[in-house]
């Protein structure tokens, strides 16, 4: 067989089975050989940031590697933003690039890039295949890469001429690694310390953010009287009335030294300490005010959800117990979703509507803030969010998502200004009939960054700062976009026909965009 | 003044006059003095890959570097494609990317990413500011460096923080530097071996693809009777019937081959001798047949332009130039354009009807092969090839030019498979008012892919292959798209029916597409 059709049996064996592809001539064979290896689906996106970004929501609802195939370092680039977002959720990937030989690249072809050096930049652990027998078995010791703890991104840069050469199925790779565990004299340290510090609080992310891990935390905060906060930008999160909720640490760093405002002890488990997402002059760096107590439980490269579970069975009870009051935000009364849309009345009508086993891919930024609050005594559902702060990773994500898990209904929560980044991700929805609804949350503009602006004390911007933050000339319409896609949109205004909108499309399966105009 | 807007003024003291921004929080300092340095205009691309290449087409039209502004290590991953074609087309510019203090990354905020390895990758120099005394001095240096010859593109790293540092003015930069000349004793032993050898061709490229290179090629050609080729890519190149012909070195490499089949010295100007685009097994890489002798006239950093008409000047009249009969493909008659839309009756519409100083951004591939031999003797206009064949470029590079030319009206010629990559870019030539006509030319398939698997011997594609290769499921409503952006659209099949539009459409203010269904 050719070398890419061993490589692509060898990852099919590690349980690669789906391939998000932009191919171009040099990948041919991969394509020609995608037709020999029918454990793996080839999906196409017609930009590398749909590809990259599906392999990354796909990752993140089944804990597999996908696939990904691009073309030269031009592709890599392309797929670079979402590839930083998959980074950082810690999402197992293998990207495999096609390249010219060493040899022709050295004669400066038009596509001759310098692959590694941004293999190296933008994935975790970048190999060239130096060759076809390489080729041939690079595909388990990707797996086993990709799958590690933490979870990374492997690229493989694998030469054109390669690719073709005839060589045998690939060997069987090495064995799998367990994560190491967190010492129990840890555990047990800082559970005590938990249990007789009155104000304190768990911040958890990353991996503890299954129901399990959820009802770890939420026995420890029983025992304890500790605060529960999930981080920022988790990459996957169950929530739903049936786990314990969990407050959304705040973005803004006044917001969220205000959050920790009388806390005397921070544990962070499955996340770090948290830190400013900039440069922001009120702090220094580190979300956490002066002088409180910080503990991490575990390092990322160890089972840390393991962790969590042995500290809930073996924490004490606290003395803080029973002079915290954690509060408990999701309880507050939903407001009907009527009237005109606004970020709370658009939150509400998702939250009245949002069926048990909904996936929430949150990529709406502003538009999307209240939904949080508004939805933790939904029925239980899983969100997954924005990472690495690269926008643009929302479309492409829940694509990969709804491929992952068939039977459930996805929502792509979505600002306007960070859709237009992949929005040909609604095409290869379209393609595979994905029952995907995008909330499309139009308020024409950057809002954020007119807030930060403002923020910044620039409070009457000039024409230049107002154009390059506006959206609105000319209105875009996402319905029209969405059609010239393949997916059929409606446009609204009002949070009741949202609600109804959402009910039909979470019902009807394919993908749907509904274009929300927010006030 | 804050360091953001010193070092806005240092580079409109040397000549920027636009700007190309996707701004984010970090990069505010910037945005916000724009307002207060109105010679550079600030122009919004809603992908950082619409800001590289509208940069590049900007640059490829005036010679002067056009100000990139991104945000963090996504964004210039994402603008990666077109800054490298950008590359290719030795366009100067210059990138400015807000980052993260160090001591910020070290904490691994969302967006820390590794800047200074992935501006290596993708810049051709790539600066990081020190200090704001250090940001508000870089403008003059970097647009130095940029204008060197060979042009360049020049990244420079701007820490969020110090673009808000209060500093001096800029100081005056470097004087520039001038291109050194070529070898007066090459020029003359050259021009004597291509007047003493009666089969000989030229192959023109970069710098030389001028109305005053093209003039000194055909004199050479007239004395000596040497063919005249372009390079398959060329940055920009002047055409017409004003100027000599000149053959498109073909894409292929059987082609190429035999369009050098006889020919006995090849001597490149302003361009390296061919090569393969990618590594096909029926080359050695170079596309020149064995025994062909080749030389090349000066070096990139030379001032090649000058060569080649010092050498017109005192090129002895050789002895080949009776025996040798150089082909004027332009000179066939032109079908009259009617009839169902092919690649022919495309590309005879387009010719018939285009006004004199049209720029032909021409990123068509298959659709617009027939274009080139057709257009030859249409009244003077502009050419500029997909240089670095990372697809993506045509809609963003239109937009460049018709924002460096607003007198002259811009066709983008533009195929289906190429056009989903910065289709938004759409949207800036509708806020901008820019008179670029799009014909998208819709055959529903990556058609070249189809065409390289035949090559390669695959004559019977499965479904996985025929999947990746076309676009026709769902179909893709350029029409729809294209009004989502704010660009009024057609829909047509007859070459009468392009004619008509195209005439209308060049002749009308404002963006305006055309979807042309291929058959």
């Amino acid at each position: 067989m050719i070398a890419a059709e061993a490589c692509l049996r060898g990852l099919a064996a590690r349980g690669v089975r789906i391939c998000f592809a932009n191919p171009g001539t040099t990948e041919l064979a991969f394509v020609e050989a995608l037709d020999r290896v029918p454990e793996i689906r080839p999906v196409l996106g017609v930009h590398e940031g749909v590809c990259s970004g599906a392999a990354d929501g796909y990752g993140r609802m089944t804990h597999e590697p996908a696939l990904v195939l691009l073309h030269h370092g031009p592709g890599l680039s392309n797929a670079g933003a979402n590839l930083h977002n998959a980074r950082k959720a810690r999402t197992p990937m293998v990207v495999v690039v096609g390249d010219n030989t060493d040899e022709h690249n050295e004669r400066e072809p038009p596509l001759a890039s310098n692959l590694v050096r941004l293999g190296q930049a933008l994935c975790d652990t970048f190999w060239v295949a130096e060759s076809a027998v390489g080729l041939a078995n690079v595909g388990p010791a990707a797996v086993e890469q990709a799958n590690r703890v933490p979870a990374c991104v492997v690229g493989v840069g694998a030469p054109g001429p390669m690719q073709w050469m005839e060589t045998e199925a690939p060997g069987p790779g090495r064995p799998s690694v367990t994560p190491r565990p967190v010492s129990a004299t840890a555990i047990l340290r800082i559970g005590e310390e938990l249990a007789r510090t009155p104000h304190a609080a768990l911040l958890l992310g990353g991996p503890v953010l299954t129901a399990e891990g959820l009802r770890a935390a939420g026995r420890i905060a029983a025992a304890t009287g500790a605060r529960l906060f999930c981080e920022t930008f988790p990459a996957r999160v169950e929530r739903g009335n049936e786990l314990p909720y969990l407050e959304r640490f705040p973005y803004f760093p006044e917001a969220a030294l205000e959050a920790l405002a009388g806390v005397e002890l921070l544990v962070c488990v499955g996340t770090p300490v948290p830190v400013a997402f900039f440069d922001y002059p009120e702090t220094d760096g580190r979300l956490v005010p002066p002088g409180l107590r910080v503990h991490t439980l575990g390092e990322d490269y160890q089972d840390v959800h393991s962790a969590l579970q042995e500290m809930a069975n073996r924490v004490p009870s606290g003395r803080g117990a029973s002079t915290w009051e954690a509060p408990r935000v999701a309880s507050t009364p939903r407001p009907d979703p009527a009237g005109p849309l606004t970020p709370e009345s658009l939150g509400a009508a998702v939250a009245a509507v949002q069926p048990q086993g909904l996936i929430v891919v949150d990529e709406s930024a502003t538009s999307g803030r209240p939904y949080w609050t508004l939805s933790g005594d939904c029925p239980p559902h899983t969100l997954l969010a924005l990472t690495g702060g690269a926008i643009g990773q929302g479309i492409p994500c829940a694509t990969g998502a709804a491929l992952a898990c068939p039977d459930r209904p996805v929502l792509s929560l979505q600002a306007d200004g960070s859709a237009l980044y992949h929005l040909q991700a609604l095409w290869t929805q379209a393609r595979e009939h994905l029952n995907v609804t995008t909330l499309l949350c139009n308020n024409r503009s950057y809002r954020i960054l007119q807030v930060e602006l403002r923020r910044a004390g620039v409070t009457a911007p000039g024409p230049a700062a107002r154009a390059l933050t506006s959206l609105a000339d000319p209105a875009i319409s996402w319905a029209d976009l969405a059609r010239g896609f393949g997916v059929p949109s409606v446009r609204l205004e009002r949070a009741e026909d949202l609600a109804r909108e959402l009910q039909r499309s979470f019902s009807t399966p394919g993908p749907y965009l509904i274009e929300a105009m927010i006030g």
